[in-house]
């Protein structure tokens, strides 16, 4: 049960959004420059990294939704996904996305942490100045939405097919906070 | 020296904003929401939580930057905040406030920590659920600023004389992004 009275017909940071709107705004802003369009990383690797940091962070809702973004803009049957949250380094992915994924990690532990060794592993892998700036946004912008969703105990539906619907939707049409 | 190019005259979150303005003007306008006139905690005690969280956190450049921002408005010689970062359950402040910062410093550890009875314990004390949610997104905002300022590398000026004209900006004129 959420620990302050929300929408019992939202879960996650949409009943947050509802609960006050004008962060809920530039929370959905943010969410909308970071992974569509504008992200220097392309979308489905944008949602990738948000649902790695999730992953690490424990966030039941946030890894499921942005998992199924993720796992519908790769459109192969989720193994992309769920072969990077099992094992990263071992995963069907470029080398490049494994040493973004490799600093996003870094960032999520202590920012501190991150290194000058795994930022020109990075450069050297190709990563632009700006691939490298959007992967410690992406990654500290999840740590807050983590905490933000899970510090609140907002619902979080256990069934994965309830998250589906909204991979899709929000693959499509982007970060809309919710109306009332 | 940070990680990526930025403007060398420019320190910690604004040197970001100039890099990216999109995400700079989302990041802007969540702490305008959260710190100003719409926080239910007052922009005082909304600065002393942030300071503190970026103190936990580790981040010279948000903790001085905010702490002056939150000394500023004190306005009583810079006490109550420091006494704050040295140990808050025996600062001179009121318990519904140290109630908050205990659910605080739960988020910024790990949000799955903050129990019920922590929440019930600041609602005993008065808080409301408004300024309850503004704690949670204030700690969890400031995991993510923290982040993306020491993630990067942005410069992070030593001297508390450079922070001292910000915090009387800052508190006076609110967050504005910089302009080129």
């Amino acid at each position: 049960m959420p620990h302050i009275k929300l929408d019992e017909n939202l879960a996650g940071i949409r009943s947050l959004a509802q609960f006050r709107p004008d962060t809920g705004k530039a929370l959905y802003d943010l969410a909308q420059a970071l992974l569509k369009q504008n992200s220097s990383l392309g979308e489905a690797d944008s949602e990738l990294i948000a649902t790695f940091v999730s992953h690490l962070n424990g966030c039941h809702y946030c890894k499921s939704s942005h998992g199924s973004v993720a796992k519908y803009l790769y459109g192969d049957n989720a193994s992309t996904v769920d072969k990077v949250m099992e094992d990263y380094q071992n995963a069907p992915i470029p080398e490049k996305l494994k040493a973004l994924l490799t600093i996003a990690k870094a960032v999520q532990k202590d920012a501190r942490t991150v290194t000058t060794e795994i930022v020109d592993e990075a450069k050297a892998l190709g990563a632009s100045d700006r691939e490298i700036h959007d992967t410690v946004l992406i990654s500290a912008a999840f740590c807050m939405y983590n905490r933000y969703v899970d510090g609140l105990a907002t619902i979080s539906p256990t069934d994965p097919a309830y998250y589906e619907p909204m991979g899709e939707r929000l693959a499509k049409f982007g970060y809309v906070p919710p109306q009332k």
